[in-house]
């Protein structure tokens, strides 16, 4: 990585829970940083953050921020990125947008580079980070997409409050004191801040995870059903999703059902996991091995297990995927698109 | 209830997280109970239980102990049933067992009164409560499968640590204060206590309930795929589940989707629902209102929601299912099947 190529860095959203991950995944991962610039709400704006051996002052974010920038990584929810991606842009940055603002915008590339690293040069200055949720799902089932095409995929999620912000482990982590020394639990934050109603979390599970659309989907399971199609660019791949939130920190888990187009033996299948780029296969029911929220958390990789043919259905599997949701649900994979572009710039 | 009928009523395993809800049921129902009597390991005999205005010593389970029993119900584990019900049957006792030492069996009924509390008159002397995720979907799906018909059912479990008894609670409390004061949580109990591996249940997801078997799926799945066929008395049925505990005391949750026979309108699935015995229907999207493990716990109802449509197959529903697992799921279901021998009973 000698005369490499330095980059201006970009972190909207810096001290959130996912800008906090990807200002450190940048570190970790030697990413070419000339200047790096930390932006936030106002209210944040002048504490200090570090980088590697800089002391970083974290400045408000406006439509200005963004002279000299290369890379700008957005975190800071869609009504920012909204507001100021559109500048960013203009001042000559990529964008790599967490927020589902652009993510099903025809002309934006939805990418997980395991699955559609091709799209990333079809960017009009955005690229779009995926939802946590679907990220890890799609990871998983790509190898097995390419291989036997899949026709259905129907899933039920375990997700951690993580992903509802740094308020809502707080908020489990208030709840579930409350409800161990035998007071009531106050529900503030989930399932969703904006809205009127509460419940509560710890030791609980909320079949609601961000508001409800007019066909009794919630926005997060429309997510998962629209992106994946996106993603793997199939219109015709059928979808079903169920969100739940669950007392859990870090770590998305998925149980997932899918139909294959071909036949297939389930040793092939783990063989194809295990061999693929960025999963990792934990799938031995004699040792009980299988992926847990609690072995993925602060890892890089989605895990695999559970996987099993299916009963009534000999073309169907089922099987179980995590991953830390911060992680390669958000930071590690906007991190890895940066990758893709400092290279790819590097190259031209 | 005047000039009715008394009986002599034993419960086996009275001093078990299930044994206690049972007896605390006969007495809030009322039910017609001449002698009761306490049964339990060796360790636990000699200790007192309250009975409405009587104190009960706890006497230990042997075969002598069902002379004049008329109605034993069982729910010490399976061992403890194999040995000790083909001695009360003999000593004339209608066996209600809990355990799953008789659920498959051909001659035994498997009764969720909801359902097929027909079956109950063609007892030989012992009637088998379901697995507790099995009963709750059941009651729910029966109105469905009577007016559509049901072909398949794909279920992901959310289930409660007290279906694992009274030491797994303990150990999901004890660990959660230690994960939340900084410390190791020490896994001691689940997922299964007999087998040597163990994991944390606090703010995690287990993708284990039971043992494994060959094919991949844990005894808890298959409980779920072979009783719901058998409770149903439809070989046909297909039916896939992957059975989670998670860090919940009370209540299991169940993410369903099942695909009908016929063409069907979401409002008169609800109006079914609702209408249905047993059922609560608690599904307001716009108020967000749907079934919460913390809202079934100590109820006796199933509790059903998040009812709609699939997206891609027109024929199918996704709904959310919760029930508190020690009562409909375990002790109520027993003492609602009692209730029915003892109406028969009166009635003969």
């Amino acid at each position: 990585m000698s005369n490499q190529k330095l980059f201006n860095v970009a972190v909207v959203g810096a001290t959130g829970a996912v800008g906090e991950q990807i200002i450190r995944l940048l570190a970790e991962r030697d990413f070419p940083v000339n200047e790096l610039k930390l932006l936030s709400s106002a209210r944040s704006a002048g504490t200090k953050k570090k980088f590697k051996d800089r002391e970083i002052t974290i400045e408000e974010a406006t439509p200005e921020s963004f002279k000299g920038i290369d890379i700008a990584l957005f975190s800071a929810g869609g009504d920012i990125s909204r507001k100021l991606v559109p500048h960013a842009v203009e001042q000559g940055a990529v964008c790599i947008d967490n927020t589902s603002a652009f993510r099903m915008d025809p002309e934006t590339p939805l990418v997980v580079p395991e699955v559609n690293i091709d799209k990333i040069s079809e960017h009009k200055g955005v690229i779009a980070n995926p939802n946590c949720s679907t990220i890890q799902m799609v990871a998983a089932l790509k190898p097995l997409y390419d291989r036997y095409g899949i026709s259905r995929i129907i899933v039920s999620t375990y997700q951690a409050v993580s992903g509802a912000g740094a308020k809502a482990i707080q908020e489990m982590e208030r709840q579930s004191k409350e409800v161990l020394e035998g007071r009531e639990a106050n529900p503030d934050i989930l399932p969703v801040s904006s809205l009127p109603v509460k419940h509560q979390i710890a030791f609980n599970a909320i079949p609601q995870i961000d508001k409800f659309t007019e066909n009794g989907f919630t926005y997060e399971e429309m997510k998962m059903i629209d992106e994946t199609k996106k993603i793997m660019s199939d219109a015709t791949l059928e979808v079903t999703a169920t969100c739940v939130r669950i007392p859990v920190v870090y770590g998305h888990s998925e149980s997932v059902y899918v139909e294959l187009k071909e036949d297939f033996e389930v040793a092939d299948v783990k063989s194809l996991l295990a061999e693929a780029p960025g999963i990792e296969l934990v799938d031995s029911p004699e040792e009980q091995l299988y992926p847990l929220a609690t072995d993925a958390a602060g890892k890089l990789e989605t895990f695999v297990g559970r996987v099993r043919r299916d009963l009534s259905n000999p073309r169907a599997l089922n099987m179980w995927i995590v991953s830390d949701n911060l992680l390669k649900g958000a930071a590690w994979n906007a991190v890895q698109i940066a990758e893709y572009i400092a290279i790819e710039q590097k190259e031209v």
